[in-house]
């Protein structure tokens, strides 16, 4: 069998020993699956900064580029954080790969379980049965249009633009999660405003005849914001720009009430990347306290990408099996707790 | 004494009766604290559509402009919902008297009542405490840059820009807020992308020394959509942009549970507006189960700006008051069940 080459790109703080498990989980299944899988490891973020002078040193581009997938852990460091006028932050190497790799879908699947209701800041009955996908769009909008300070200081301006192609190709892929799952999409936007979000409507909605299985349904943002908090379980599929897909993602992210358990795929033209949704939590680092499961649950993504459904679902299926042992990591308050490392022996094992 | 002129603009759905209420407690204050207001009634929203045949018709806005206060309802009607391509939309009504009237700093409360907790997504330990204000700069930002659409219908834009004396006034405005409350301003912004977010930063930053007792805090954007679910306890005054501050203070006010309670002021530079956040919710207009709270808490912060420091505290005690005795529109589920006009008269009777 021909090997699939997977860039690693841990990063800083706890990525990677969370991406240490997650590498455990694919060699396991792609043993059982007779897969095999080369990795090819490269520095990105804080560390790459000071190892490289750069968040996204060259050679880590390229190994993206010669990649079939990308498994990114976490970037980050206090020392360069919070700090927007430092001259190189580890956000530009993250935005620049985006922008590189064609990162153009963002996926977060935003999952419930049962045993798990408990850590949800919400009340059980609003939070249970909540199940949804965002679909952020990731290289465009008001993140990529020219921005300037004026030079005086005295002004500033960004620009939000958006083209129909780029509204297109991430609507597909909404549309197409959606049949596979409840087969409703709602487009957030703020169309009684934005002249981008007008176009995103009408893209939207002449692409939406080729899925008339699918029901699409429009939301102001502002509206969708509180929705998610009163009633998330009434989402599948979100559709949203760059923006207001930061924004909401990361609200719908603390419903759950567990971090550490949300995976994320990043769809590109040239490749496509995976990665936990949390950050590199530099406190946690090096104590083996950090929950993998995130990262176990972007490897699944990561190998559904490459038509290992079955693999994919197995690891899901045994994340989901562990939690309801009552096994987890210490944030979790679990009955029994686990580091991370052991937990990612016992889900590869399991596998 | 001189009279004080009110303009009334009622609006859709609920808008006038709940306006009804509030003008009931405006004249029990007047008489208490020995002051007159007179009143001048004006179309906006929906309704000046079909009368006037423009959301905010000239007569209107000379209304506001005369008046020492403006008291909004509310606006909107299915009719014209969800319709961004219709050519008179309520909305435009709303930004062009934020426009007209230099409405710069859009002040949103969010309280909690002991009474009222159960009555939150949240669960009662976490929005427990819950007492901020949120100050929105609404008359600038991407509301009001330079939009367009090409004409090949492929593409869009929108510009989001912003200036110093822009940033500054509403600044003041919240540093002085935060002295008379727990002295914490949380500036939300997305500083690690935008242009305009590290100018609002600079800007912010060179007012702070003026405050030297108010604690100033930078959160970004995505971090306090989060936050705001996790802990909203921890805010005090939060201070953002047009579109930042548009989700988030929708956010923010389902949090308490009950939208019939939240008022809001917009100071101007020629008159401020001051208005429940609800909207007009057609379905419930004329059966007299609207909560008026909020629009009598939004003449609360009305009298208020005009120095009734005595009226406006009396105000919101007996709201309180009324609250804790159980008493309520039908959506609080309270003990006590009164109609919309009842409540107006209770609370006009006991201030
Ligand atoms: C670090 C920052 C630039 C980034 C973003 O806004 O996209 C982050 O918040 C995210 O969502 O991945
Ligand atoms: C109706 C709309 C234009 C408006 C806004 O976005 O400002 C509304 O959402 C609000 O917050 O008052």
């Amino acid at each position: 069998t021909p090997k699939t080459k997977i860039a690693l790109l841990p990063g800083d703080g706890i990525g990677p020993e969370v991406t240490e498990q997650a590498i455990k989980v694919m060699d396991a299944v792609a043993e059982r699956f007779d897969q095999h899988f080369e990795y090819c490891h490269a520095d990105v973020g804080a560390i790459a900064i000071d190892r490289h002078g750069s968040p996204l040193p060259e050679e880590t581009l390229e190994a993206c580029l010669n990649a079939d997938a990308v498994f990114f852990g976490a970037i980050g460091h206090p020392k360069y954080d919070n700090d927007p006028s430092a001259k190189v932050r580890p956000e530009q190497g993250l935005l620049q790969l985006r922008k590189s790799l064609g990162l153009y879908a963002n996926i977060r699947p935003v999952t419930t379980y049962e045993k798990l209701l408990h850590l949800s800041p919400l009340r059980e009955d609003r939070i249970k049965g909540t199940d949804m996908v965002i679909f952020r769009e990731l290289t465009g909008g008001i993140y990529f249009g020219e921005k300037n300070t004026a030079e005086d200081g005295q002004s500033a301006y960004d620009t939000c633009s958006y083209q129909v192609d780029e509204i297109d190709r991430i609507t597909r892929l909404a549309f197409e999660q959606a049949m596979l799952r409840r087969r409703k999409v709602t487009l957030v936007d703020k169309a009684n405003v934005l002249e981008t979000s007008r176009l995103w409507r009408r893209a939207v909605q002449a692409i939406a005849p080729e899925y008339p299985e699918v029901e699409l349904d429009f939301m102001f943002v502002d509206n969708a914001a509180m929705q998610l908090i009163q009633y998330p379980s009434q989402f599948d599929v979100i559709l949203t720009s760059n923006m207001f897909g930061d924004i909401l993602s990361d609200e719908a992210s603390v419903l759950a009430g567990s971090m550490g358990l949300l995976p994320s795929a990043s769809v590109g033209v040239h490749t496509s990347m995976f990665e936990p949704i949390h950050g590199s939590f530099p406190q946690a680092a090096g104590q083996d306290i950090a929950n993998p499961m995130a990262a176990i649950l972007s490897a699944a993504m990561l190998v559904e990408s490459l038509g290992m459904t079955e693999a994919a679902k197995s690891i899901r299926t045994t994340v989901q099996y562990v939690l309801e042992k009552g096994i987890g990591t210490p944030e979790l308050k679990p009955n029994i707790v686990y580091g991370c490392s052991k937990i990612g022996d016992l889900i590869a094992h399991l596998v």
